[in-house]
């Protein structure tokens, strides 16, 4: 491989010529600029590095395909995405989030590194692989989406769709990363969500709060529907709600066990908090953390919120909730759950509009073979014991692949250092680039071999 | 009263010059603006119409004092508010809020409604008494405060501090109106409040929702709270919480049962309610309406309210919530009595912060002899029944006045026409200010002589 590391260092400063081209096209998929002809410019730089493309339509925005033919049977589809989220607040960004601006060893710009800079990386490494060798180790899929920042749906019918074009032995969805003392992270599955508004009406407009005696008050009516919704011990009340509960396997309380306190330590200080829920610490944390559905108000709002005093019977009152969904839990199916135990507790009059009902709960097992591969592989690399978590808290594109595709499918690889994803001034530290692709030229070359 | 009558006609254009400067001077409480200048103005106008005044100072904005002496042993306190609600959205006004406009037989400014024109019309009936007589038929005293739109404490200390200045045979409140039938109406009651708001908070930071497993969720917290304070059934639920309600009288009773329906109509009309809680109607509407302490949510806010989704977990949620009283409830009381129940039921980490807790409710006896003779003269002049209400459902200054002075008091006399009180283009009719006037007058000369 030690040509293939060469090759990389010495066109290091095409690949992040590369990088700055990508994220100097806006494409924010939140308000649906720049997607067209940012689809174009991913599939034409494909194309420059040798890898066959083309844009296809989808329910959404327009997907690209790539691919490249590889010697060994073996298939591996590598998912990302080329929208970005949007660089509000704009006045907070040290330089203009769509020009690239390098600063004392970084590079800064929206997207670089959620997730322009995973795709950078898949795509240095293929290209890598590719000039330093007669044929590739293995057969590559890229499959790069353009609404992944906003949840959309598309991907999903897309994948379904498009089976056979996919088809393949194993899948890595966006990225992946070493956590602070340096260990590779390995994730296996992702929780699925429905999520709900919740809307109560009462008065047509606001009334006056001395009313209170004889009209009905919206902010009651949905406190106490919420309040029918989880009992004070975190018992979720809908009935049937954990009947289609997979409890975990040996294999991942295995896995569960072995991961290390920091993701724990590191929440503990993000928080602030004495304590988590019920005190639960260590693996207990972790199963609850990884293994728990959930149902969580994101917001409630219901009349007068300004400083001091306001009199006032509110008109309506609306909540956010979540449901993250575990295997075998299904979205419609709660979301049916949840509309029943409304209507048999007297709470017919709260609408619910879903707003997000497409995340299905997906896992690959812990000991599938190919999983194991890619975990060998990685301890090798990087001589040290990845962090395994059989279940990601929140949620990727990850279920298609496993559903669809009947794939193993992961949440793995390696992304260059970097922060601020989601928020001004997002950067990716430089130096972290070449080993990124490095690692990953490694990765797939050894999956053409074992 | 021919005569008083005839004054009064002849005097109208003078009493709408005063009333115009009264409006032309901004007095905001909300804002601290022009307070002094207002009492100022107000004294300077009773002593411009022989009535003496003084300036006083409170623990707020500055109180107007005003007297009269007349022939009867007998004293009436009239009590009124020099301050005004703010004037946003200043955009929607037609005319300047502070500029008094004429339109259409409507006189157009901030305050000329609420309470500035109550305030003339009393001073225009006073003067007319006197320069038509030797002396008045009665003694008279003003009270004039400033902070009444932003429910200030200090009025209640003052009167407290003042009892003999401002001892009195019967009290009236600010206003009083004719219902649209033309029923004048009499009010003798008012409920007391405690406004509290509760807090409950979580990790430092919002945070993700997928972090919900193992967080504690203040929107959760405080919903359990509040499902903890009142049951579906309308019960307040806090220990202790009706212990000190007494019930109706049966002359309340009995006025009650004399309340037309217009109130239950215009409610129905203005809230567009098919029903309302547990449909009451009639009667049972107004014991409600008039007699039943409640706890009402005003405002509940916490995490994401925006369009859309958004996967948070809130780091805080609060809660606006009021308590209408009734006699014989005291807001510390209750106050405690939510403090103990929240300990008890393992909500000690809900922050309780009382915004407005000097509400006291009172009630003046229907039977009172000098209410009977208000309610004589009323009738009599308008021919008509007059609406008694032997509790308000809101809160206007009436118990200082039973509590401390020991004197009925009620919420009566009229009130020229009009509308938009705390709303832009607040106005009055100018044809109904003489008649106001004139009945303010009569009420007074016929108060000295029963």
């Amino acid at each position: 491989m030690d040509q293939v590391y060469a090759y990389i260092d010495a066109h290091l400063p095409k690949y992040i010529q590369i990088l700055k081209d990508l994220c100097r096209q806006p494409s924010v998929s939140a308000e649906q600029s720049g997607l067209t002809e940012m689809a174009h410019l991913v599939a034409q730089t494909m194309q420059s590095l040798g890898i066959e493309s083309r844009i296809m339509p989808s329910d959404g925005a327009p997907v690209v395909y790539g691919q490249m033919a590889g010697r060994s049977n073996r298939t591996v589809l590598l998912y990302n995405h080329y929208d970005v989220q949007p660089v509000d607040p704009l006045s907070e960004w040290q330089s203009p989030p769509f020009e690239p601006t390098e600063r004392d060893g970084r590079l800064y710009a929206r997207g670089v590194h959620d997730d322009k800079g995973d795709l950078l990386v898949r795509l240095a490494a293929v290209a890598a692989l590719k000039a330093t060798g007669e044929e590739l180790p293995l057969n590559i899929k890229f499959l790069v989406e353009g609404e992944e920042e906003i949840d959309g749906a598309a991907i999903y019918t897309f994948i379904r769709d498009h089976r056979d074009l996919l088809a393949s032995d194993i899948c890595f969805s966006e990225g992946g990363s070493l956590d602070v003392k340096g260990r590779p992270g390995v994730y296996l599955g992702v929780k699925g969500m429905l999520y709900v508004e919740l809307e109560a009406r009462g008065p047509a407009v606001d009334a006056h709060s001395s009313y209170a005696p004889v009209l009905p008050n919206p902010a009651w009516s949905l406190n106490w529907a919420l309040s029918s919704l989880k009992d004070r011990d975190g018992k979720i009340l809908l009935p049937g709600f954990y009947d289609d509960v997979k409890p975990w396997s040996t294999a991942d309380r295995v896995a569960l066990a072995a991961i290390p306190a920091d993701i724990e330590n590191a929440m503990r200080e993000e928080t602030q908090l004495p304590a988590f829920l019920d005190g639960v610490q260590g693996v207990e944390f972790l199963e609850r953390l990884y293994g728990e559905p959930t149902c969580t108000i994101c917001g409630f709002h219901s009349g007068y919120g300004g400083p001091g005093v306001k009199t006032v019977l509110p008109a309506v009152a609306t909540a956010k909730v979540d449901f993250r969904l575990v295997p075998d839990q299904r979205p419609e199916d709660i979301l049916q759950k949840l509309r029943s135990h409304l209507d048999a507790n007297g709470f017919s009059h709260v609408e619910i509009r879903a707003l997000a009902d497409i995340g299905l709960p997906a896992r690959t097992p812990v000991d599938h073979p190919l999983v194991q591969t890619v975990i060998d592989i990685t301890r090798e690399y990087y001589q040290t014991e990845p962090t395994v978590i059989p279940m990601m808290a929140g949620g990727v594109v990850l279920e298609p692949f496993i559903t669809a595709l009947g794939a193993p499918a992961l949440f793995a690889g390696i992304r260059p250092d970097g922060a601020n994803i989601h928020a001004p001034n997002e950067y990716i530290e430089l130096s972290t680039l070449a080993p990124a692709i490095k690692f990953t030229a490694h990765l797939l070359q050894q999956l053409g071999q074992r």
